[in-house]
């Protein structure tokens, strides 16, 4: 797929990174938006492990800074928001004889015009949930947003 | 753009669908699916009609067929989830005293291998959720998938 | 169908009043148990007329002292309880476009063996829910029982 | 006591049976109306293992298909509707430290007049819930109906 | 600081025993009130451990008596109002990956004029929620008002 | 009462400030902590009104800066975190037949040592919530904590 036009939705960046993966966009289109980006792959049927998985990929990709709390909880009500789009209506997984395999995306930066806004973060999650038996499943997203 | 891939997966398609447009699948693509969808656009505080909108866009363009129950339930419990996702925990929109903006996308087929699987129908709003005022806002998504 | 024995399990005694009615249980077997009921219906898309309904008719027969504001509060939650069950997630109807058509009964006794437990009160919804089109909907119940 | 009428109210029909027990319908009148049926029972403090339960007992009663996932699918949703039925807000037993001690009933057939409606599914539980000391509970219900 | 008046408004007086301190409360004030209190600590990551410490401090200051079960109904119930104020929309702790550290306090009496009100109960919950990191965590407060 | 001595608890101070009012705080403390402060009331059956009141008192009270989305997004948040406290569970109030009397208070500084936390906003409600029926209401307190 030829690499889609990164314009400043966040949010629509982020969908589209964790569906068509890291090629889709350029480094040099980031690099010019002043973004940072990540993007990984979860599967559990514990909601505290997905929202472990992510929050480690932010650290270790640089995203969030892991010493300044304002940092971490931007970055977790994100992860939260997202994750209540996956299960819609309760944040629980295995705890409802379920479980997720899910691809996200985290992207930093600011997506508005005034540069008073300052960074947004954007999460999102993209995959399966469903029975724990392969195939029994179907697609689920979830997207938080939040400024950070 | 370029139209993408039409796989089987059916609620990737309806999120592509939303961000992308109705151009990127080509009818021919979906007469060999022989899967069914349409768009459309619903701006409001008011959760009962972003409901309404989406109901009547799958009504008029024969996705369901309206004097069924089954799947007009089906349906409605795949909105449900869809707009869960748009507005993370509580399914109010005006009543919180924020606003939606969003564009739709419905897609009814088989996504799975098996032909016993029958009909599922997908649901994705994408758009943007805040307060009245615009541009204090932020993107959103919900997907809803359910057998039909 | 013949009158159900009377035991002292208060809810399924709500919930066999609502869906048998009245007749079932005889004036003479309440008397025995010094246990309060009443029986009624309402219709609506929201929410608070149904918690209207139901607080009216405990008033007027008695089943609450309307004076006292612990028998007031001991019932609101149970009737919350109680539609909570019947939309099963969110208290909500008309605002995410549904409709219900509910009977309900309210006992209020001792369902205990213990003097000591005084009188506790179960609120039973049980009708149809579903869009405000007449025949696309389906069965729902809710039960609500708190001490009094 | 005598065998109620079976009308085609299937989630009373589930209700009554999970009050009443198997031989309040008659084998005869289940034929008539080709539905299929069956009862069980499960205490925990795991919301997982009630689910579990109620479809371990499905597909060993042949309620429905395992093979099939439109059919777990939709049992799966009217379990965790009865359960949130059972529970009240939180789909969360355990955790919030409290026991559910419970009967349950699934049938599944046509309610509807009209054949194109074609099978539901209702599940039902009825029981105790409350804090984990025997006595320590008062009765609960839940309710889901799904198409399948 | 000096005691503050303890007027009639138990939801008030908890909120300020768990703030200041037991030795706010002269024993004589309570004591012309009639009102039994009681305070603790409990940090955790799973709910029912929250709910647990804060029963068994009830018992054991007597505040509520064990073996009648409609003081546990009520008092249960106020303990997941005050968590559920702690929490903000999900009853959950360490299952979405945050830990609480709290103080807690536990109020019973009647706050109203009329005497035909009887007892009350307030749970206060004060103190902070976050990621499982000393540090990385804010303040949280929740109330639970129940009569009993 | 005398002035309790602010430390850098926002929270614990914004719950204060709503208890005891603004003269419980010196101008001169605020002024050494660089922290900003207003209070008022609302009473209501409309959530939405709540949400407005709060948002209109933190403008005009130069809280935050109205044109910057993000300061609007961090306080939005934070009022349906202390509101959701006031309700426990369900963001409704008219909706389930109820209503609320509230005073609230906001305050935005940095409750951190370290500089790089930036400014956090600290929304605390409290007053009654019941039955649309002069003192058949209980109290309730919510409070919201978001960085800003
Ligand atoms: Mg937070
Ligand atoms: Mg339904
Ligand atoms: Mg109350
Ligand atoms: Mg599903
Ligand atoms: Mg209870
Ligand atoms: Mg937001």
């Amino acid at each position: 797929m030829a690499a889609f036009r990164v314009d400043n939705r966040i949010g629509r960046t982020a969908i589209l990174l964790v569906l068509n993966g890291e090629e889709c966009i350029s480094k040099e289109q980031l690099r010019q938006l002043k973004w940072k980006s990540c993007t990984g792959k979860v599967g559990s049927m514990e909601s505290q492990k997905v929202v472990a998985a992510i929050e480690t990929a932010a650290k270790k990709n640089g995203i969030i800074q892991p010493g300044v709390y304002r940092e971490t909880h931007a970055l977790y009500h994100a992860i939260i928001d997202a994750v209540s789009g996956v299960t819609r209506g309760q944040v629980q997984i295995g705890s409802v004889l379920r479980t997720v395999g899910l691809s996200f995306s985290i992207i930093r930066g600011n997506p508005y015009e005034s540069e008073q806004e300052g960074d947004w973060i954007a999460v999102c999650l993209y995959g399966t949930i469903g029975a724990p038996v392969k195939g029994l499943e179907h697609e689920t997203i979830g997207l938080g947003i939040n400024h950070i």
